[in-house]
C-alpha cells in the first residue's frame, strides 16, 4: 500500500486505513530516536522548509528534529524574519519558495486555510503545522499514536476533551481523528468556548466537566490561551480552574486506567493540577516523544516512501 | 581558467570573461536542484556564515539552500540576534567571525561598503549580499543568468530598468553587469528617484516609462520601497502606478519576445500589474530558481573550484 | 581516564586533573578547524539543542560551529522564539526538550542556577553557557586553554581581572578555574562593582587597577555592560576609563610577556584602548578560536568520548 497524498492538510482527507498506515510507520520511526546514531539517510538531499508565520517553538523543533533524523536539510523561516511576506501575497511567497525546489514545506499560519491555499499552488508537499482555527493534523495523529500505543487500540474508547474548543484547531483535528478511528468523543467547556454546530464533527457536548470525564478512557485538556480570552466574557482563571480544571479528585470518575493528555504548553494550576500533570496517568511527555516519530513518518510518506524506512 | 578572486563584492571587479565563467558554472549547478538527491559533497566540511544585519528572508534562504546543496555547514546570524555587534565595531565583529575559521562569510548590511571593509580584514571569502545603496552582485548575476538562459545571449540586448533607481543597489549592479556584457541599459523613474550622474555607470535615462520600454528585450521593474518614500516628495501610489507601473498595455511597445523581470518581493498593482506579473513574458520565478544555482556557483568558485562540480 | 560527568555546569565540580583532560582534548580538537575539510564524524547522529533564553550571538555561534564540526545536528531555540516557555515552567520546557531525545542541551539563561535545575531533571547532558550571575564554565575553560597554550603552564601565574566583577559570571568562573589550576588571581574594580565576600573564591582584591596589574602574567579586562550600570551609582565612562581602562601606559607595570585577554565584545576606548586591544600582547582573538575547539572537546567528553577524536 502506498500513501497517495501529496500533502497533509487535515485529517478529513484521510481514510482510517491511511491513518493506520501513518501510525504504523511512526512506530517504526520511533526506534530511530533511541539509537546511538539517531539518524537514517532516508531523506538525504531533500529540502524541508519550515515556514512558521506564527511562533511555535515546540512544534517547529519537533519538525526540525524529525527532518534532521531523516537526513533532510531543514531551512527555517520564522515570524521574526517576515520580510518574505512584506508587501507580498501568501501565494507569491509560496511560489517563491517553490522556485527554490523544496521537497516539503511545513507551514504554520494564523489564517485558516493558508496551508490548503499553498498546497494547491506548489509541487512540493505541504504539511499543515496549524492554520488559524482550522486544523493541526500532526498533533491529532501523535495523539492517536499515543493512545494506540498505550491502549492497544482506539476503536471503542471514550475520549473527553475539555477546554477552549472554539479557539482550538487541536480539538477540531482530534475530534475528526478519534471519531474516524472509531472512538467516541465528548467535549466540555464554558459556553463561550463551545462553537455552534461542533456536534457536526461527530462529538457530543457534555453539560459539565464531571459528566464529560465520567467513564473516559482518555482525558485531553486544552491549553487556556490567556491572550485570546481577555476580549470575551470569561470566567476568571480561578473559576475556570474550579469548574473545568483537571484535578486528582475530578479524575476519579474516569476509568481506572485513564490516560491524561495535553498538547502543551501547560498552564499548571489552571487547566491541570500539578499532581495530575505529573501523575501516573499522564502521557503528556509521551505525546512529545511520539510527535517526533510521527512527523518523521509524515515526511517519509509524503516524500513517496512505500514501507518502513527503519 | 581559474576564478582568481577571494571575494565577490561588486561586479566592477569582474571582467566579462569572469562573469561568463560564473554563469557557465551556475548552469551546471542548476541541474543539481532537480535531482532526487539534490546535494553534492563539493563543500563538505566548509563553514558558511550568513551574516544578515538587514532582514532579507528571500536572499538568505537562497544562500542557505545553496550552501546546503553543496554540503557546506551554514551558520546564521540574523539581525534579531544583534548582540555580536553590541558595543562592537563591524571590524571587531568580522575579526571574531574570522577567529572561528569560516570559509565564506555572506554579508547583508545597511552600510554601503560594509562588505568591502570586512573583506579586506579577513582571510575568509566575503560575498556581498547587498550593502546599503551600493551593490547586490549576486542579484545582478542571477539576472544575467536568466536573460542569457532565455535569450541565448546578453550582448546587443536592450534592457529597460524602471523604478527607484536612487535607492536601488540592484539597479546599480544590474546596470554595471548588463553594460559590461554588451547590453544597452535605459532607466526611467520619477525625477526624485533618479540619482545625479547615474549615466556614468553606462546607462541612458529615458524621459518616461513608455520611451524606456519601447523596443526593449528585457523590462526589469524595481520594488517601490514604501518605507523609504514617505520622507521625500513622491507621487502617490496611484500616480506612480499610472505613470510607471508595468501593464499589459504599456508592455506592448516592447519587443514581442520581451522578458519581464522583478527582484521581488512585488507590490502587485503598484509597480507591476497582476496580468503582467503572472503573464507569459514573466521570468520572475526563473530568477528565484536561478538565484540558488548562481549562489552555488559563487560559493564553489570563491572556495577555489576550477571546473564544474556537478 | 574517562570524563565522569554527565554535565558541565560550573568549574567547582571539576578537579584540576579533569580540567587538564578537557584542555588536552581541546588542543587535539583545534587542529580539525584548520583542515581543508574541517569536520569529523565523531557526533554524527547526535542531537545538540542550543537553548539561548538570553541573546548571545557570539557564544551561540561558537557552540553551533563546534557541534557541526563534530557532525552533530544542532537545533536552535532563541530568545525570540520564546513560545516554548510561555506559561510554562523552565522544568516543563526542559522535560519537553528531553522528550525529543536530545543528547546535549546547551543553555544560556538569565537565572542563576537554571542550568543546574535542568541538569537534574533530564538524561541529556547539559552544558551551562552562562546562567545569570553564576557561572560561564566554557568561557573560563577557553581562557585557561589560551593561557596554557601561550605560557606553557597555568600554575604559579599571576592573573589580574579588572572590571565589573559583581555582574560577571565570567569573572566568577575564571577566578575558580585559575585558582584551581594553581594561579593566583587579583581583581580590581570600582567599589560598587566588587561583590562582598568575593575573596572566598580564592582571589585577592587590589585597591586600584595599577597595583592589580603590577607584575601580572595575564590581564583580563571585563566588558562594561552599560545597560546594567545606569541603575547604580557609577563613575562616568570617562572616569571609568581613566581609573580602570587598560592602556599601553598602564600595561607597562605588568610582566614584559603579559597576555591581554577580554571575553568580548569590547567597548574600545572604555575598558580597553585600541592600541592594547590590537597590540602584540593581545590574545583576544585566540580566545575566540580556542572557544570553538574547547566546546568541541566538551561536547565530545560529555558524550562519552574516552580519547582524542581527531
Amino acid at each position: 500500500m502506498r500513501f497517495e497524498h501529496k500533502d497533509l492538510l487535515t485529517l478529513d482527507a484521510l481514510s482510517s486505513e491511511e491513518i493506520t498506515m501513518i501510525l504504523d510507520t511512526a512506530e517504526g520511526m520511533k526506534e530511530i530516536s533511541n539509537r546511538p546514531i539517531k539518524k537514517v539517510p532516508t531523506l538525504r538531499g531533500k529540502t524541508v522548509v519550515l515556514f512558521f508565520q506564527e511562533p511555535s517553538t515546540r512544534t517547529k523543533i519537533s519538525f526540525d528534529i524529525a527532518g534532521k533524523r531523516l537526513s533532510a536539510d531543514t531551512i527555517s523561516i520564522s515570524s521574526g524574519s517576515s520580510s518574505i511576506v512584506k508587501g507580498e501575497t501568501l501565494i507569491d511567497t509560496a511560489r517563491n519558495l517553490e522556485a527554490m525546489n523544496p521537497d516539503i514545506v511545513v507551514i504554520r499560519h494564523s489564517s485558516s486555510g493558508a496551508a490548503t491555499l499553498i498546497a494547491g499552488r506548489i509541487k512540493a508537499s505541504v504539511i499543515n503545522a496549524g492554520d488559524g482555527l482550522h486544523a493541526h493534523p500532526t498533533q491529532a495523529l501523535l495523539d492517536l499514536m499515543t493512545v494506540r500505543e498505550k491502549k492497544g487500540r482506539i476503536e471503542g474508547l471514550k475520549i473527553a476533551i475539555i477546554g477552549d474548543i472554539a479557539h482550538s484547531r487541536v480539538a477540531r483535528s482530534d475530534i475528526t481523528g478519534f471519531t474516524k478511528m472509531g472512538a467516541s468523543v465528548t467535549v466540555a467547556a464554558p459556553l463561550t468556548m463551545i462553537p455552534k454546530g461542533i456536534e457536526k464533527l461527530g462529538c457530543r457536548v457534555a453539560p459539565d466537566a464531571d459528566s464529560c470525564i465520567e467513564g473516559a478512557d482518555v482525558v485531553m485538556m486544552l491549553r487556556i490561551q490567556k491572550e485570546r480570552q481577555e476580549q470575551i466574557l470569561f470566567p476568571t482563571e480561578r473559576e475556570y480552574s474550579n469548574l473545568f480544571g483537571l484535578t486528582e479528585k475530578r479524575l476519579k470518575s474516569a476509568r481506572r486506567d485513564v490516560l491524561v493528555m495535553h498538547p502543551g504548553p501547560m498552564n499548571r494550576g489552571v487547566e491541570i493540577s500539578n499532581d495530575v500533570a505529573d501523575g501516573s496517568h499522564s502521557v503528556i511527555l509521551d505525546q512529545v516523544t511520539n510527535g517526533v516519530a510521527l512527523r518523521m513518518a509524515v515526511f517519509y510518506l509524503v516524500a513517496g516512501g512505500v514501507k518502513h524506512a527503519a
